[in-house]
């Protein structure tokens, strides 16, 4: 007994990211419990998201317009430009207020062995708004991992010989954790990376 | 800066079973990379399996039509009903070729502490089922849980005066299980559900 409604729902749920068989066939058995108004708001909510997010055309991130908030805002400082990995890191930079610039978002980071190359990357787009804007400072907020490094490493090569300051987000310790429970190579950067007190 | 389209995403898909907020933002944001094809199709799979499933008028497992494949079959044995707290219950159980009866969907299980009562699950229809259609064994297979040991007893109780032979799904050690690391209440009932041997 199997119904094709079920399981071309159930396959299509399986190709989510943290999705599997299981937890599909979960999600659709609840669904057919629902209400059908329940379920057409969630079946319009996909289509209304995909309609009306696209990518900003200037650095990639989120918008609901042909260029975002943050590239709109002429208040912020057109120095320094922070480069992240994926949209959702803009969020996160965000939300703490610390900082103040506009972003680039390169769509991935550097992994040979997902078969991922600069080619595949914004990195044209980004030399173009480095070359045109002004850039002083490339504060590079890619991910504290090996892609993450190798694309850090990458790109400060690639304006080698401009004038522009390079910085990295600083990795370490996170706040409120713990000497004894930190993963070994957390533990290896933060002694590396230590800050002189005072 | 916030989305409401992708809030509003968000938000529904929280109400799924196993999604948080962060698979939620994994998954809308991994859509708005997709293809807006793929997206129409997840959206349209959803609303066409909420309307071609429907519960089963007579076993209230799911069905495509009035009466699901298993109920609308008259070859198999009419003399027993396999009881089951949910309508995927009885894809497992049919899987295994061991069964050859009908069944009856309570969905759900007595649960005080949930505030789930006999009013709440499938028991009038049970009783009817069982008072009109010449039934001689009770196959009660409700997961082996407190609740599902619960409704169990419930049923048997309900039935006492009647002629009818009561079975329960068996509990043990899982194929392929150790005894030593078998859970204690699993272990227990495996000793005192001991099986005579020739």
């Amino acid at each position: 007994m199997s119904f094709d409604a079920l399981e071309d729902l159930v396959h299509l749920l399986t190709t989510l990211p943290g999705i599997g068989q299981r937890s599909a066939y979960r999600i659709a058995f609840h669904l057919i419990r629902q209400d059908d108004y329940q379920v057409e708001q969630l079946s319009g909510a996909l289509t209304h998201m995909k309609k009306s997010i696209r990518f900003c055309a200037a650095c990639g991130g989120l918008s609901e317009t042909e260029t975002c908030p943050i590239c709109s805002d002429p208040s912020r400082n057109s120095e320094i430009l922070c480069i992240v990995e994926e949209p959702q890191d803009i969020f996160a930079i965000e939300k703490t207020g610390e900082y103040n610039g506009y972003y680039h978002v390169l769509m991935g980071a550097i992994s040979p062995l997902d078969g991922i190359g600069p080619g595949d990357l914004r990195i044209q787009e980004l030399k173009e708004a480095v070359e045109t804007r002004g850039i002083r400072e490339i504060f590079i907020a890619t991910n504290p991992t090996l892609e993450g490094d190798a694309t850090a490493n990458y790109i400060s090569e690639m304006f080698f010989e401009k004038d522009i300051l390079f910085s990295r987000i600083s990795h370490g310790l996170q706040t409120g954790g713990s000497i004894e429970f930190a993963d070994k190579s957390t533990l290896a950067r933060s002694i590396r990376n230590r800050q002189k007190l005072v």
